[in-house]
């Protein structure tokens, strides 16, 4: 007969416990015992950790073990969450947020009805941000992103990953990896004030074909395939294609992505946003990890996602700023697929370092309950990310991670809107 | 001949020169020299102050004047912006802040599909405001309508207007006034933490009918016509009427606010927000200061309303909340009104305190420009509470209320959306 996990332990080690927890907001994806409601929220709750791993959780006072340090000569940390609210912290599974300079003025523009493509003409558009990233020394890019990463970390992301993308050379790409890698928390040379934040490091040289390769961009898929791609592994989780037409065709983002698996990558794509190019169905296919907008995905290429396990990924932020429709949550539900919402952080279309506010969005806008909208901003944006055994929900085993708010019930997120309800973050990195 | 305000002088007497600010974003109604575009924006500015009243504003080394201390023996206190963004405070012209409780458990039982009229049938919607309010001691509805302040204030709003309207007795719309007027700063018993933020009374007896007068709603208007109205002279700035099928019929309506202004109170009007009821009409005709919400106001009425000179007053927050359409901002500034944003703070239909949300939703989703939506924000605000001579712009012998930016440039207000992008406020009261 196989051990229940959460039965009653005599002793059990730990650097630290917290008490005194209002509502423990699991979203555990095995059952808890005494977890009520979709998201398993325990009151009264208490959580052992060692390591930042969770070794227990439950409620105060029932079928409490005994807790002993894990590292003799040292007392346990005792943390008093006089009845906060917790909830696992929000994983954000879609940003660019290294990048220099900002593109308000072209907002501004685009808003008094000046096309992008004009924009383009003009010399602005992504191009403004690629041109600004690298002509940046790395300690500036260095000192924003920290400063960004300070900020969602305020509004309660504990894991965030992060795209290349605006260096668009084998030189400049490989700098933004090297820089988002020591962004990472874990990483050695991790600053305090980033100390609480785990950094997931995306390769998306396929983002645009960069002004040097306009006239050859084969030349400029080569490049990515046959040097990008070897130099890079193990420097990136991920890789990621912008399958557009003003980006890479079906094509080319299938050799891109074919390499980059055999490669080692976990595979995702920025798919079928603004036309149905096919981004969807690819990556069913190639049995990506994640697609990421969606817009103009069909219902076919939906069930294909299902049946492939592919993680649908939508960004409101987009829509907030495009003024455009927003994706139909709904729809994505209904097809049964995993739905995670991102901020899709980045200067041109989503300037929005904070997960309160997609996840306001997708319950005003796209109509996901709270239950949904909780559940796409931690367990399916940890699934999105292939962290779904480490983070995204608090169970024994995984990562503290965690959110304390000040709110009196988990409730009010999504009701008081606007303001900032995270109280802190909690994490442990060792 | 006239003098020329802005002339160089050559010597001011202030208590506080604000130097090094970067842009001063005046939204000045008078022609102000070297400031440029619709918001009569002026760079590298100076401002001169004297009992909070701005006594001198320009560019720095251009004419400046020689200042001199208005308290001899005291120094002028130098304040540096840093080339921050200035702007004037938010004027939240609409709100609801004084209550106790809230409605979380109701909004989500909404969201799964029950009508607010079987909310109303199980006691829920305004009654369980009203209760909690009625059984709040002064101390808990004081503490709690404190923290909003600082909350609001954090977020960049310096003036804001709250509503009675959760008594609903002459008593306990009493104590309300009495509260409303203390947590005013330039009240005797301002806490520091609230000394910030200038508070406007409204009187908004005529909320909703309470349960005592279900059957005899005539004597509840009564109530209010003959003892409420006649005894809250002073204590309110103004009268305020729900004008709608739930609530207030037009001739109720009318009588009222006939009365108020017979007495000296200031109108405003809840107007056609869920159906077409009469308020813009009634607005218009009795010279309201205010006619708010207005979804349901018909071409004519809003011709009225300008010819009368009545702000339109538009609340986006209902909209997010009850996933509504957005009201057509387009439409009232096409017939040349004045519209001012509002947040409609209160637990039922917009639970949120923070103008940047109710500014950048209006941006997004209502299609204002920046330029519509930080007039509508400051300048509009100020009219809708007949205070524009005071407050809702930078210029000589108005208030210096301010929003200090932590951004380089006014135009990311509304591009980078979500986080509390304001620094801190500034104002003196005396
Ligand atoms: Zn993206
Ligand atoms: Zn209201």
């Amino acid at each position: 007969m196989a051990l229940d996990p959460y039965q009653s332990t005599p002793v059990v080690r730990v650097s630290t416990v917290i008490r005194n927890i209002g509502q423990l907001v699991t979203i555990a994806q095995q059952p808890i015992p005494g977890a009520s409601g979709p998201l398993q929220v325990l009151e009264r709750a208490l959580l052992g950790v060692s390591q930042n791993r969770i070794v227990w959780l439950g409620q105060e006072g029932e079928g409490e073990p005994q807790f002993q340090t894990d590292t003799p000569g040292t007392d346990i940390t005792v943390i008093d969450a006089r009845e906060a609210v917790v909830t696992p912290g929000f994983v954000d599974s879609h940003t660019h947020l290294l990048f220099a300079g900002n593109r308000a003025e072209e907002f501004h523009m685009r808003r008094s009805g000046i096309g992008y493509g004009e924009l383009l003409a003009r010399g602005l558009g992504i191009l403004t941000t690629m041109n600004a990233t690298r002509a940046a020394d790395e300690e500036t890019l260095l000192t924003l992103a920290r400063e960004r990463l300070v900020s969602l970390n305020a509004y309660g992301t504990t894991t965030v990953e992060i795209k290349t993308g605006y260096g668009l050379s084998l030189e400049a790409e490989e700098v933004s990896l090297r820089l988002i890698n020591k962004l990472n928390a874990t990483s050695e040379i991790a600053q305090p004030a980033t100390q609480k934040v785990r950094v997931v490091p995306t390769f998306l040289g396929a983002h645009s074909v960069p002004p040097e390769y306009r006239d050859r961009r084969a030349a400029y898929v080569d490049l990515v395939l046959h040097e990008m791609l070897p130099r890079f592994v193990g420097l990136a989780r991920f890789c990621d294609v912008f399958c557009e037409r003003e980006a890479f065709t079906y094509d080319e983002s299938l050799r891109i992505l074919t390499r980059a698996k055999e490669l080692g990558y976990y595979l995702k794509l920025h798919a079928d946003q603004l036309s149905p190019a096919g981004g969807a169905r690819l990556a069913a296919e190639l049995g990506a990890i994640s697609a990421d907008h969606l817009d103009h995905a069909s219902d076919p290429d939906l069930e294909a996602m299902r049946e492939a396990g592919v993680v649908a990924t939508l960004l409101p932020g987009c829509s907030y700023t495009l003024r455009s429709p927003y994706p139909s949550a709904r729809r994505f539900l209904d097809h049964g697929l995993h739905v995670a919402l991102a901020t899709d952080f980045n200067p041109g279309t989503s300037y929005c370092e904070n997960m309160q506010m997609i996840l306001g969005l997708a319950m005003s806008a796209m109509h996901m309950s709270l239950e949904e909208a909780l559940t796409a901003t931690t367990i399916n944006g940890a699934r999105a990310l292939a962290l779904q055994d480490e983070v995204g929900s608090l169970e024994l085993g995984k990562q503290c991670d965690l959110i304390f708010w000040s709110i009196q019930d988990y409730r009010e997120i999504g009701y008081h809107f606007g303001t900032n309800l995270v109280q802190s973050t909690f994490t442990q990195h060792t």
